[in-house]
């Protein structure tokens, strides 16, 4: 199909400061683009498009980006939380992913991809291994957009002793770097453009500083930026003040770690200080509120960063509340900062809004591109039903309140059509291009035979969901 | 139908201590009871029952109780959150409900009720106006369990000034307090049982002293528990100092208000001292994390309560995020709680379940009745489609995820059947005892309406989501 008009829907751009909403709007397309957006009434007849949609009674919005994500792992979800801290990675998530391979990876990435098209995610900044696979069998195939990296570290598979340095592997970072530079030099630029690439140096805790400088070299040489996780909380903090004695951020500024082409993500074990200089040196922040609250007790200082003057985003992460979901993590943003400050009008919905699209695109790169519907831009488009009785009513004034019910009431469920660069790749609900039966099944197989061989390393580690089980509350 | 067997699904009981999962279990339903609840295997044969259910791959449920719920508010959606705490009730919300009518609050209810069906939701306990009305229209036609009051207070319902006592009118008082009267003269036990009746105060701030003692008075009398909104922050504990000189649970204390027979909402603006004065002498608890968070940036203390022996549960309220949905409130409990003590250890998922199910039957005083899947109790089940993409997988061992994944990750659109006192008033996802398309249709209509009636009013009140609309921001 080359051309497309949606029409009569409340379109939410969100173009300049704020939203724009426009009422009874249409978005035109042209093959993979927008050439033009306003009122209906205002776009020319019916015949001279292929495709004509009704979008009466719908929003037709940007598709959303997650700004930060690790799509293989939907498979470990239910596994993990509820623990401590000190417990969450050694003890409940690493038992199940030491025993990943390729194929489970790509599994839980189609399963994952599969529930984020649904609720509406058109651009995947995925985050971890095997990622040119995941590349080409996943994001390639299923239509969608994908900025992504390879997770770059020298640490080992094995169990961790608790308070002693991580013991880091020339080998193993070695064996990494070479992926991801595999994955930019093969994948970068491919599928007319959707793919693009970076590089995910994991954590300056978990690699050496020879190897995060090298990394900062190579991402000036193929001009792409550097996307790490940065003060995660006590774990990493433990490892940076026992190694270099000091925090993470006060080690990356010393090392020149901090620019514009850097995307950090997390920052919640900072002080406010050092937020300002993460926002003063151009850094860009993704919080991930659902995961992060769910795994941490923690908020995303998604506030503090936009308050500074700061570019943020928003990210699933991993096995976050409601699935790989934006409306969710819209949701968590606003309502964990709004408690997090103990001032409702913090984050108001119009600002979230911007921070699941605009800002994303901004956040990595992608500004010129996507992230909103703007004649030029890449027409990546989701229509969402308005009519579900939880979204209703629908008013224009006194209030308008479309992009308040879109933040605060919408579960994703109300996603009906999904575009991506030009292609219809979701429609009546259905994702045209994965067998949603197959990948849901796929998962379920693969993920049983996963935690047969990861049984007795989870009994093993003993962690508080492990006493659960033999206490009965699981 | 009178006989009714679910079979080879998980059930989730939540019987005893814990949760009590039962792998490839079967409850079966006789008249409006159940009657078995064990391994399918041990459930005899498919043909003596005139309905079979196959629950493969679906949760089992008890139905959810809604503990705290004001129905008829669903038409302001949207329109009143992101604004301060202090413009919230008299600025945002006051300037639309003071235009509702009986049919404005029928309208509402329905559609409410509507949306809590499609998401599991069994039990009401609403709070509002018009409760007679709704009662007869909705609570009972709808074919759900109701435990409901009339808001009583000595209120007009003008606009306010800042920083000045309310000025209480008798009249009103006496109108309201007839009408909770007269709706448990007439509906308490009706529909089969289905409805109970209780008073509902609506607040101490709200009426005169008199007024509150004579509640209490005939509360005994009826043998009904009092439902009241206690410590809901700053505009209560301005009128509560300026009137009586101390805290609302201080003065509850005083005039020996504190019992058994209390159920309190929210209580967010109350010390520790205070949280476990209420524990002791008796009081049971009411959160509403989702409404509360978004509308006063604040965490219900459900952690504090239980975690000094008291009974509580969790309630929807008015508007909340992802509108009137306990799979919501549950996540929100779980993570709000968690983020407020900083330990993900808090509210673990089977304790969260529990809220929604079993305890919240027990702070209502209907806990011989429903809340857990148990011989002899009456029959409120829900089937959860567990084979949806983000609920993929369901693992037994080394780690069951079926609890967590039902708390942290369903949305309430995999809700395929309820069943409520032996009937099954929704199957294939559809309500079979409301016309769907009408409910919503008219609400959008009466809604429309409302905002025009409403307009001036709004206009004129200022409040911060006027401004947004003024500056183009929604």
């Amino acid at each position: 199909v080359s051309s497309i008009l949606i029409r009569d829907g409340w379109i939410v751009t969100p173009k300049g400061e704020g939203v724009q909403v426009i009422q009874e709007g249409a978005v035109a397309i042209e093959g993979s683009k927008i050439v033009a957006v306003g009122r209906s009434e205002d776009m020319g007849s019916k015949g001279s498009y292929e495709i004509t949609i009704d979008a009466s009674k719908k929003a037709i919005l940007p598709g959303f980006i997650d700004a930060h994500i690790h799509t293989s792992l939907s498979l470990v979800r239910g596994l993990a939380q509820d623990v401590a801290e000190s417990e969450w990675m050694h003890r409940t998530v690493g038992p199940f992913t030491r025993h990943y391979d390729r194929d489970t990876a790509l599994v839980g990435s189609k399963l994952c991809v599969l529930e984020a098209i649904k609720s509406g995610t058109t651009c995947f900044c995925d985050y971890g291994a095997f990622m040119s696979h995941l590349g080409r069998e996943v994001f390639a195939k299923s239509g969608v957009r994908a900025d992504i990296c390879t997770t770059i570290n020298e640490m080992g598979t094995g169990p961790r002793r608790a308070g002693e340095l991580y013991e880091f592997d020339a080998d193993i970072g070695e064996e990494k770097i070479k992926s991801n530079l595999e994955l930019i030099q093969t994948l970068h630029g491919t599928a007319d453009g959707r793919i693009t690439c970076h590089f995910g140096p994991q954590a300056a805790d978990m690699m050496s500083k020879e190897l995060l400088l090298r990394v900062k070299e190579l991402a000036q040489e193929y001009n792409v930026p550097i996307h790490m996780h940065i003060a995660q909380g006590g774990r990493e903090r433990a490892q940076m003040t026992k190694r270099y004695g000091m925090s993470t951020v006060q080690f990356l500024r010393k090392i020149d770690y901090l620019s514009q082409n850097l995307i950090a993500v997390h920052c919640h074990d900072s002080t406010e200080e050092e937020i300002q200089t993460l926002v003063q040196n151009g850094v860009r922040m993704v919080g991930c509120p659902g995961s992060i609250g769910l795994i941490d007790g923690v908020v995303p200082p998604l506030q503090d960063f936009i308050s500074a003057g700061g570019t943020a985003a928003l990210g699933s992460d991993q096995c976050p509340p409601d699935g790989h979901n934006m409306f969710s993590q819209m949701k968590y943003a606003a309502i964990l900062n709004k408690v997090k400050h103990q001032d409702p009008t913090v984050l108001p919905s119009w600002k979230v809004f911007r921070l699941a699209t605009i800002e994303a695109a901004k956040c990595h790169g992608l500004g010129d591109k996507v992230g909103s519907l703007e004649v030029g831009k890449k027409a990546d488009v989701i229509l969402l039903n308005l009519d579900s009785p939880h979204l209703t009513p629908r008013l224009g004034r006194p209030i308008r309140n479309i992009v308040p019910n879109i933040v605060h009431l919408a579960t994703g469920s109300e996603v009906s059509t999904v575009i991506v660069d030009g292609h219809i790749i979701m429609d009546d609900s259905q994702v045209r291009t994965m067998d949603e039966k197959r990948v849901v099944s796929d998962a379920q197989d693969t993920a049983e035979e996963l935690a047969r061989r990861a049984e007795a390393d989870v009994i093993e580690a003993d962690s508080g969901l492990v006493r659960m089980m033999r206490e009965g509350r699981l």
